[in-house]
Parts: C-alpha cells; sequence; structure tokens
C-alpha cells in the first residue's frame, strides 16, 4: 500500500461532521470518522448562557468545526494505518447558505467576547429560517423591478439563501453588522482556517448569494432599493473574487498540520455544498445524467453545457457543480419526512405489533406489504405537498391530497401511494428540464432512502421510464470532496488535474439497476396523467382551496 | 301501577330480536329484552348442511324470528311485573327489505323439507347483494322506458329492494320461483304469524317495492320488458292489497298468546321499518323537523304534505313512515363505520399507549383531543365517500379525498376533518331537501353517535346551522313499534286513536339541545363552500378521477 495516495473529503453535515480517507487510484473508501458538534444545533439557548433564541434560529458554534479537524483527520489516518505523506490532499463540503460574521483577519464575531452574547454574532445554519420578511420583502423588490436573475432561481429567492440573512443581521443586530469586516459561507471559512486563504467558491454563490459567472452579483442599485444601508454590501461585506470549483484553493498551514496530522502545505479545494458535490462521486460530471439525492428531500442536479430558464428550479450556475458546465438544480420539499410522518402519524397498533413480532421495521413491514401490489391496486393518488411544493409550483402555501380512499384502503396502500406521489413529483421535474433543453436521459441516485427501500427505487424508475443506478458510496459527499482533494493536489502529486478524470477513476456505482418495468410504466402514465390534472387543478389557481385552508387555519390559531 | 296500560314493541334487527314493554301513558320504558338469533345473519353455509353460499349472500331463518317472541315476550312481562292483561297491543319492525318465498298458509320455504337445501328458499335479508345484476338491469330498463317512478327513488333501485332479489331467485332458482305462492317482506311476515292476516305494509311496498298509494306498483308492461316471466309477479307473486301504518293488523292468535303469554285478541299493528318507525319515537310527526338516524350509515326522514321530487333522496312515500304525509328518506353511506375505518386504520400507537393509560377508548380520546381545536384549526377538508355517494350524486363510484394535509397534520385532526365531513353530507341533504320545497328547520338525532359522540352533534348543529335535539330513547325503533301498538289497540282499549297523539305522550327527547354557535357557523360556511366546490368537482363529471382509480384498481386485481 506504500505507493497508494490518498485524499481526505470532509463533510459538514447539520449534527456532525464526517471525515473519509479514500484511496485516490480507485477511490476506496480506507477509513471513516464522525464527530458530533458539541454544540449541535443551536436553536433555544446560547451556549453558556441563559440567552433564548428567538423563534426560527438556528445556530452553529464554528469551533465545532475545528474540532471535527482535530478529532476525525487523526482518527482515519490511524484506522487507515496511511502515512501523512502520502495525504495529497483534502476537499471539504458544508450545508449551506451556512454562513458567519467574521472579523478582518477571519476570526467568527461570537469568539469575541464582546459579541459572544449576540445569537447574530453566530454562525446562522441552512435550517435558520428567521429571515423570511427579508426574503418576501427581497422578492417583492426584485420583481417589482424585473430582475433577470430572478428566473434563474424558480422566481424565488429562499429565506435560507445568504442575503436575507444577512438582512436579517442588518435590521435586528445593525451593530453586528457594522462590526462584522465580512460575512462569508462556512464552506469558504473552513478553507480560510484551513489555508489562512480567502477563496470564495462557485457553488455557494452561485446558488446562494445569486452571482453569476457571467453578470456576478445583483447590482448595487437593486440592494438600495432593498436597503439603503446595503446599497455597498458586496463590496463592503463580501467579495466579488469567486472562485470555480476544482481549483486548488492553497496549502494547509503549518498550524492545521499540527492539529490534524496532515503535511503542512497538503493540497486544500475551493469549498463545496455537501449536495452539489455529491455529483461527481456518483459518476456525473458530463450532461444528460441526473443525480438525486433522497433522503428527508430530494435534491435533483443535473449538468447542461448552456443556461436554460427552467420552472420552478432552484438555480442555475455555470460553474455550480462541475467547472464548465452550468448546474442545474431542483428539489422536492417532502420525500422521507412525508414517509416519517406517515408512520409516525398513521400507522395502526397491529401493524407495530407485526413488526415487533417479526423484529423488523415499521418501514421495512409497511414496505414488504406495499410491494406486493400492483401499480394501481389501491386505488389511490396523491399529491406529495405535505411541505409545500418547491418544484415548478414554487408554492410553500401547498397541501397534501389523498384520493381514491374507501373502507378497504389499508395502512401500506396510503404508504405507497406516498411514495408514487414523489415520483411523480420527480416525474415532473424531470420532464420539466427536458421542455426546456436539459436533457435527462438516466438517474443516479444516492443519499439514504436508496439503501433502504428498494420499493421506492422501482417505482421511480417505472414512473419515470428512465433507469436507476445508485451510487456505491454511503458517503458521497466526504467521496465527493475527497475527489476534489485529489483534483486540488493534481496529477503530478498523485492525484488528476480535473474532476472529469477524479470522477472517472474514484466515482463508483452499484451493480443493480433499477429499470422501468414496461407493464407497470403504462399503469403509472395513466396514474401520473391524473396527478398532473389534480397537480393544475390545485396547484395552478383554478382551486386555491389549499391556501384558503391554510388561512382559515391560520385565523383559528390566532 | 295497575291502572296502567302497556304497549309493546317488537325490534327485529340485523343480529338479534328486541322487545321493550312501554307504559301507554308516558312512553315510559318497563323492561326490556334482547335475544340473538340461533343463525345469526347466515352467509358461509347453510344451518345443519355443507352447503356453502356464493358471494354477497345474507339470509336468516325465520325460526329465529319466532323464537324472539317466545323469549323476549314473557321476560319483558317478568321483568316489568305486568300483568299480560294490561298489554293493550303490540308493534312490530324489521329490517327492510328482507323477504321470503312463503306457501299459501305462509309457511317459509326453507321449512319445507323439499326446499330446505336450497339457498333461495331462505330469508334474504337486507345487505343480501347478490342480486346486483338484476338491479343493474332494472335500472337501465326503467331508464330506457322513462318510467316516472324512478324519480321518486332518486334515479335508482337499489340490489337490496325487493324486485331485484325476486328477479334474482327466478334466475337462480326457478323452481323456488315456481314453488313460492308468494314473496313476503319479513316485517309482514311476522305479523301475519301473530295475527293469522296477511297486511302488507305501506312502508315497505313505497321504499322497497316501488309502491305507491297513487299509482300503484310499476306496471306490468314494465316487469314484462324486464322478463316475460315476470309479467304476472304483482298479481301471481305480490298482493296489491297494501295497508297504511297506524292501523291495527288484527288480533294476537290463541297460538301466538300461548307461546308469548299475552291475551289472545292482544291489537297486532300493521308491519313497520326499523328506521322509519323511529320517526314518532323522537316525537315528529309533522313537517319541518328532521329525524336522523346516526350509526354506521346515516337515514334522513323528514315529512311533507305533499310529493315532491327531490334529487338523491331514497324514497318519497305517501303513509310511508306517518300516515296521511308524505315521507322523504335520504342516507349516506358512510358515517360511523368512516370513524370506524380511521380508528382501525390510522390510528398510531402512541394514540393506543395513552387511550390505554388513561383507560379510555380510542373514539373517546380522539374525540377529546379533536374538541380542543377551532373550527378550520386543522386545515382539512374531506369528502365522505369512503363508501361512495348515496345521497344526491347516487353514485356508488365515487371515493374519499382528504385536502389539507401538511407535516404538523395530528390523527385527530384527521378524525374530526372526517366527522365534519359527514356534517357537510348532511348539509347538503338538508339544502337540497328545502330547495326542492321540503322544509328542514330541526334536526332530532337518534341512534347509536349521539349517545357517544358529543363533538359529532356540535360539529352538526354547527355546518347546518339547525338547532339538534335527541331522541331520549336508546331504542327507538322498538319504542316506535310500542307507540304503533298503542294505536293499533285504540282509545277505548287504552291506547290511542292515532299516532299523532300516541307520538305526543309517549314520544320523548332529551332536554339537551345543541344550537349552532354563531361563530363557528361562520368559519363552517366556508369549510363548507369548499366542500361544495369539490363535491361538485368530483362527483359532477369534471374531474372522474375517483372512478378512473377505481377502474384501474378492478383492472390491478384481475
Amino acid at each position: 500500500m506504500s505507493g497508494h495516495k490518498y485524499a481526505i473529503g470532509l463533510d459538514y453535515g447539520t449534527e456532525s461532521g464526517r471525515a473519509v480517507l479514500v484511496d485516490v487510484t480507485d477511490g476506496q473508501e480506507v477509513a471513516t470518522a464522525v464527530h458530533p458538534y458539541g454544540d449541535g444545533v443551536i436553536d433555544a439557548v446560547l451556549p453558556s448562557t441563559s440567552i433564548e433564541l428567538p423563534p426560527d434560529f438556528a445556530l452553529q458554534n464554528p469551533a465545532d468545526y475545528i474540532e471535527v479537524l482535530r478529532v476525525t483527520i487523526p482518527a482515519v489516518l490511524r484506522e487507515g494505518g496511511v502515512d501523512p505523506g502520502n495525504v495529497i490532499g483534502l476537499g471539504t463540503d458544508f450545508t449551506a447558505c451556512t454562513m458567519l460574521p467574521i472579523d478582518e483577519r477571519g476570526t467568527p464575531l461570537c469568539q469575541k467576547p464582546e459579541w459572544q452574547d449576540n445569537p447574530y454574532a453566530w454562525v446562522k445554519i441552512w435550517k435558520h429560517h428567521a429571515a423570511q420578511p427579508e426574503a418576501n420583502r427581497l422578492n417583492e423588490v426584485a420583481d417589482g423591478r424585473g430582475e433577470g436573475w430572478l428566473s434563474r432561481y424558480g422566481g424565488k429567492i429562499s429565506s435560507e439563501w445568504l442575503f436575507p440573512k444577512i438582512w436579517e443581521t442588518l435590521n435586528n443586530a445593525p451593530a453586528v453588522y457594522e462590526a462584522a469586516d465580512r460575512f462569508i459561507e462556512a464552506a469558504d471559512w473552513i478553507v480560510h482556517q484551513l489555508t489562512g486563504q480567502e477563496r470564495r467558491n462557485s457553488c455557494t454563490a452561485g446558488y446562494k448569494a445569486i452571482w453569476s459567472k457571467r453578470e456576478g452579483y445583483p447590482s448595487d442599485d437593486f440592494f438600495a432599493a432593498l436597503d439603503p444601508r446595503l446599497g455597498d454590501v458586496i463590496d463592503e461585506k463580501l467579495s466579488r473574487q469567486i472562485y470555480p470549483l476544482g481549483q486548488r484553493a492553497g496549502d494547509l498551514t503549518p498550524e492545521m498540520a499540527e492539529l490534524t496530522g496532515l503535511r503542512p502545505g497538503t493540497a486544500v479545494a475551493i469549498g463545496n455544498v455537501d449536495a452539489h458535490v455529491s455529483v461527481p462521486a456518483a459518476t456525473v460530471v458530463e450532461p444528460g445524467r441526473m443525480v438525486i439525492i433522497m433522503g428527508t428531500s430530494n435534491c435533483h442536479m443535473v449538468l447542461g453545457t448552456e443556461e436554460h430558464r427552467v420552472p420552478g428550479m432552484c438555480g442555475v450556475v455555470e460553474d455550480g457543480i462541475i467547472p464548465g458546465l452550468h448546474g442545474y438544480e431542483a428539489g422536492q420539499s417532502c420525500v422521507g419526512d412525508h414517509f416519517a410522518w406517515f408512520v409516525k402519524n398513521c400507522v395502526p397498533a397491529d401493524v407495530h405489533d407485526e413488526a415487533k413480532a417479526r423484529g423488523v421495521g415499521l418501514h421495512q413491514l409497511l414496505e414488504e406489504k406495499a410491494a406486493r401490489q400492483k401499480p394501481g391496486e389501491h386505488g389511490l393518488v396523491a399529491l406529495d405537498w405535505w411541505n409545500g411544493n418547491r418544484s415548478v409550483l414554487v408554492d410553500v402555501h401547498l397541501t397534501g391530497l389523498l384520493v381514491g380512499a374507501t373502507l378497504a384502503t389499508q395502512p401500506e396502500d396510503i404508504y405507497r401511494a406516498l411514495i408514487e406521489a414523489t415520483a411523480y413529483g420527480t416525474r415532473v421535474i424531470v420532464e420539466t428540464f427536458e421542455e426546456n433543453g436539459v436533457a435527462v436521459n438516466e438517474i443516479v441516485a444516492c443519499g439514504g432512502l436508496p439503501e433502504r427501500n428498494q420499493l421506492l427505487m422501482h417505482i421511480y424508475a417505472d414512473v419515470t421510464g428512465r433507469e436507476i443506478k445508485v451510487a456505491a458510496s454511503k458517503q458521497t459527499p466526504a467521496l465527493g470532496s475527497a475527489l476534489f482533494g485529489a483534483v486540488a493536489a493534481g496529477k503530478a502529486a498523485g492525484g488528476y488535474d480535473t474532476i472529469f478524470e477524479a470522477a472517472r477513476h474514484m466515482g463508483r456505482l452499484k451493480e443493480i439497476v433499477y429499470r422501468p418495468t414496461p407493464a407497470h410504466k403504462v399503469v403509472y402514465d395513466q396514474l401520473y396523467a391524473e396527478y398532473i390534472n389534480l397537480h393544475d387543478y390545485f396547484g395552478r389557481g383554478e382551486n386555491d382551496v389549499m391556501k384558503r385552508l391554510k388561512a382559515l387555519r391560520q385565523k383559528a390559531l390566532g
């Protein structure tokens, strides 16, 4: 093994960080270590204080990110029995938009005594939802001004993204805004920590900060129209210098080498985002193959050679996934969450008893029962909008629907109908991409669900009419980061010069291929037509009952 | 008590028969006895044979009806400590259409050795559903001929009714048809047994045998068009002599007096049906007040002074409920069944655990939780069609719908939405009656549900905007039969000359009145508008998704 070279991928998730030591030759994952964040997701009380947080807050402690380095990298070196001299590169990915205010030296404001008691000085993570008023106003102004970039994001900027979060800080903690030398994505901050270099990446800039390679950020005029104090936000608090993925951000500093046990000077890649970094790890570096990360929600990514404006997509970003290509992202807001809701709220005691008696999980038992059915047998169609619709309708106020229930309807019938509904939702996305010039010939799945639910994979293949392959790795984000680490190191050091080469050697698929069954496809085409009928009727304004019910609910709740 | 006079009401249900001894003065129920049918509902194997029944069969043994007399009447006399000489009258009610073939002496064919092994010689009860092909054909022919009586029955004759059942026997057991001197409703057969007189009643004739006081039966031509062998079915196998409710059928025979312990000559009323006989027991003998029997399904009855054709009603029959008035009947096919389905299939383990820990039933716990909500708070609307729609849409192929679900939706939310859906369904019926000239100013509820579910009663009052009173008796059919028994006896014997007087003295309501809460009514008007929107969209052909899903299901099931 002494001739082998290795890269390390570091994946910063919501609850923990993970390091994976990967053989550069063939992508074999040699060792893995996970370290939970000491302060976890901070949504109630600021650590070491009694300061209660407002609703919808979700913060993290950046010290936890450093702790992940200190613990996990030595652990994988040890577990893998690998000489640090053979680790040629390090890549990182992060949740996004996960952002923080820093001083001129890159120190988080929350680590400075004068700011540590201010919640706005901490890291706001992706699911911090307190900036909704700012997002609403931003969309209103952008829409009013006819900002051209709006359609790159399906017509709507999310409250989870960078500018609403910055503006929220300005509105609620102007002193923090004032004291911040810069705001930065955690994805870029960790690279800054590792290398001493600030190298803002094109993925978070493009998908979360309304930046594009050709047009840059929205105009200063636009920001001034939002709030005169934001007129110079880009130049004062951010940077116009954005680096494409696949580059080397810099070398590991001596301090970080000491902390991690790696050699000083080890190549460190430009930062990345957990979803997008998975794409090359799933072997996808070319147009025509869609990667779907299936978990609590679905994230769909596909590449193109030019920019199309596709209804409902979350964003199209040049260099956003693979350098030199346009990365398209779309999403479904409720997939695993959907099944979890069902299992928590709708599974009767006798199914619990059966699962217990047989020593299987509820999901597994329901899947087994549902798998015995033929398509169409349960007589149900559902709209998968339990958590709104973030695909072509882009409407959080839509809600779930189930039609076709009878006194003979069983729990597994509804369970299967919910799986199918998410498959129909994915087909809407696939077809919308294709109608708008972005080919989707094949699907590669990764994430937790494909591992756990074979029925779901068969249904997705039957409903979309496409072959579905599955990424071999259970930790595609970390593997993807290792790919970019190998590219940062370059061929001369034993790595690769491009992500295309790295993906060819290090990305891997499972042997199993889920192929559409023609007879099922015929039935699902009919059911999909029913889904689309209902989708358009309830989603495009013909009957806004869902919104009126939500309004009545809000009123009843006072 | 020696001066008091008594009447006995005999209620023949699906599983058992019940006698109630009632004080004629004030309707007090002095004693009750129930006796389950020895052979119960016969739906698998003919008693004392190994003869297996075809699907959808539901038979009974008429000997069980006699056994009910033998056991229950002595029991109530004993329990009440009442001298048989003070029992002035006897009334009976039955499920319907529950029918049997008899010989010229009234003996059921199934009690004759030569026929006892033939399932068609037995009693077919109301839920015998094997005559669906005959019902379909009957409706087709009636529709094609433009038969005017069809609209008296909401445009459709049920497979549960008399002529489909007779025709089914002719088609499948022509020898039984041939051997039968007559077919008779069990309601009339039991009166025949008690009195020796055949006195066919206007209620079953009107609601189940397409008879009307003014037009009689459908023409012989019509029956000949169905099947040449049926051309003389009325004169050969039935009778054109129909007696209005409220008359005396005859006197108790000496044989029956000996069997029951009553005096020979005791007055016996014309037979009746369990639902309709409840109306005067619920104090309703005049137009404008609707009786709803709430149980597994809802049965709605209201009186009028003239005949209107109301869409979706099950029937309008002069003398059908109260002599001299037109009795209107409508129904919802899924009410208690709806909640039972939900509790069986959709209530999660933690609700089971909570109910167990607190020692309450699941329904009670869900009702408690749901009762804490304000109208509209759960954000849901359902269509109550889990078992089709038998109201204004008269369509068994419609299915259930739920809209508005989110990841925050709880089991009690859905439970409440289902209750509300049945209330909306009742409001459709109420408003359809009113739009067609049949007033519904007030509602009187009886049956099992009003006893058990106060939330349901409040919701019905709020949704319909009408006061709801509740019949005091838990056994309104038996009490109603006792009323008719007292009328059969007449005033001279210590009873009453009319059902109007009997109802005034013997019918009773509870003190509680459920009144609409104006603030709730406002919200429910909005929700009802949503229900109607969906009702018409899915029920009137704009989107026949429910039927297409059912067809796909049938196909999948092969």
